[in-house]
């Protein structure tokens, strides 16, 4: 089993067992396989969640003691170096006796990482990059927030093919479509929070919460963080939200998404109206741009995105586009700042 | 040649022909095939252009005088019973002697139609309709302008995802890359007359040339036709195209159409500017729309489309998707009213 193409194999295995986690919590989904010095596999393990064993030690609590003894752990995610709800995987790799650890990406959080210097120092032989191809990928949102030490960002608005948000009135039922209108909502309940402005509240009384095509609640639900100064009425729609609402009176965003990342939020969904939206894209906090576009013709002044700070065309905010996806008659543009 | 299978084959063989004709003329392109008595293939015509013999009479003049009497003449348009610069096709059909006609589409213009009826005065077999829903598409445009005695409209914006078509100081080159840019010039060269109001003129001096990717002038030039009450400098770009220009100085967008129809004009491509834009759609004037979206945010109030009256959203302007293209980073949607 030194063989780069076994190592992958095992590395692909790993990540299989990482997708077994939840994909909304704070912690990233982690997989880990154990091998013998021959190459058998020993244990697989993964992590469910804050709170609960990471991969590693999952793996090796279906050992018995001694049984590590010599091992390699194929790893998707540095061992961490940190001592939280669990001890750190990097001392427990150690403890185990296990003399490689191989992993596909490396850890940025500031108080997580160091894991595979730690391995080191213990004279454990550490591999890192194994099939990072693969990897980084699938923990991007997480390793987004991790490095910026504030959730990633996903920015939602639907438009007319003109741009607007509503019509001139302010009526805006409906514009896009049952499957675009559903699509957000399966993307609201993968996120951690789901931002908006006051003005939003006091203009629509959103509930905020991911439902099915039924209307039934979807099992993750996002929490409500409303931004802004202006008072919310005690009746509004939001305090029926199953998660508690946050209320942000502030207009300093970066530190609104510093709060939320301390409160475990690693996922934020913006759709919070043309102000709010405007002074996200402003202040360059937007990790992923999901605009929906029906084909319709609207015309006035509501306009799904205001003033963004652009004087000149020498300023403009281009974009990657990662992908289109019709939704029935509709459009979803999913792109990245460039 | 009885049989309906063999009498659509004949037909997509008289389509073919018509696709050998000019497609930007103000005439149809039209097809003919005759057929023999036993189903044999008589002669081939096809339509060149305005000032030239209809299909049927190129086909007919093919024949030694006398060898299409007793023949079937298919053809892909309801023959023509107008004399313009030509004779009526029915009576040429008639004066040969040919037994029966079998034709696609009827002719829907004012002037030219009433073939049908003429043929079966004269004692001739009619059939009308066959493979209509393959001819029907191809002759879409000239089918449109014949029946609204006005040119097929296509209104033409490029704009960033949030709808503007400048930045905020009115600068826009470039928000679309060369691939749209080259798009949108072909399409230019394919239309009678290219629309701009003199907003666009003022601010902008467009050359209103459809080019190539070097720069050069394509085969098809659309006049240029500037509407709006402001004067032009003597020295605009315009007054160098190869086309002389034609000047509107009027609200009446309906009868600019008309006069351009009258002109012999079959298509009418607009990228006039935002006022322009939102007053032909505002109108209901407009057969088809190309929007080409970059992906890149401006923010700002330079807006592609105005007001096109539209105060609720019961009343936005659906519209019917016809596909969706990506040129290069950009995105093309082509959609007609619904």
């Amino acid at each position: 089993m030194t063989d780069q193409t076994a190592l992958e194999a095992t590395m692909r295995r790993a990540l299989a067992l990482a997708a077994n986690g939840p994909a909304t919590g704070p912690n990233p989904q982690v997989g880990c396989v154990l091998l013998s010095a021959s190459g058998e596999v020993l244990a697989e393990g993964w992590h469910r969640g804050a709170g609960t064993p990471h991969a590693e030690v999952d793996a090796l609590a279906r050992l018995t003691p001694g049984a590590a003894r010599g091992a390699t752990a194929v790893v998707t995610l540095e061992p961490c170096n940190h001592t939280g709800r669990t001890g750190p995987c990097a001392l427990a790799l150690i403890d185990a006796g296990v003399a490689r650890v191989v992993y596909a990406v490396s850890d940025p959080g500031v108080s997580s990482s160091g894991g595979a210097e730690r391995l080191r120092a213990a004279g454990v032989d550490v591999a890192a990059g194994v099939l990072a191809d693969a990897v980084e990928p699938f923990l991007a949102d997480w390793l987004t927030a991790a490095r910026l030490g504030r959730p990633f960002v996903t920015l939602k608005w639907a438009s007319s093919l003109d741009g607007r948000a509503a019509a001139a009135d302010g009526t805006s039922r409906w514009i896009t479509g049952p499957e675009a209108r559903l699509d957000v909502h399966r993307r609201r309940g993968a996120c951690g929070a789901i931002l908006v402005g006051t003005g939003t509240v006091l203009a629509d009384d959103p509930a905020l919460t991911a439902r099915g095509a039924d209307g039934q609640l979807l099992p993750g639900q996002p929490v409500p963080v409303v931004i802004g100064t202006r008072s919310i009425p005690a009746d509004a729609a939001l305090h029926s939200h199953p998660q508690t609402p946050l209320f942000f009176p502030t207009h300093d965003l970066a530190e609104v998404l510093r709060d939320l990342h301390e409160r475990g939020i690693r996922r934020a969904f913006i759709e919070g109206g043309p102000t709010l939206a405007s002074a996200f894209v402003a202040a360059g906090l937007i990790d992923e741009y999901l605009v929906y576009l029906a084909p319709t013709l609207l015309g006035g002044g509501r306009l799904a995105l205001g003033d963004i700070g652009v004087a000149s065309i020498t300023e403009q905010r281009h974009l990657a586009i990662d992908h289109y996806d019709r939704l029935g008659d509709d459009l979803l543009v999913v792109a990245r700042p460039r």
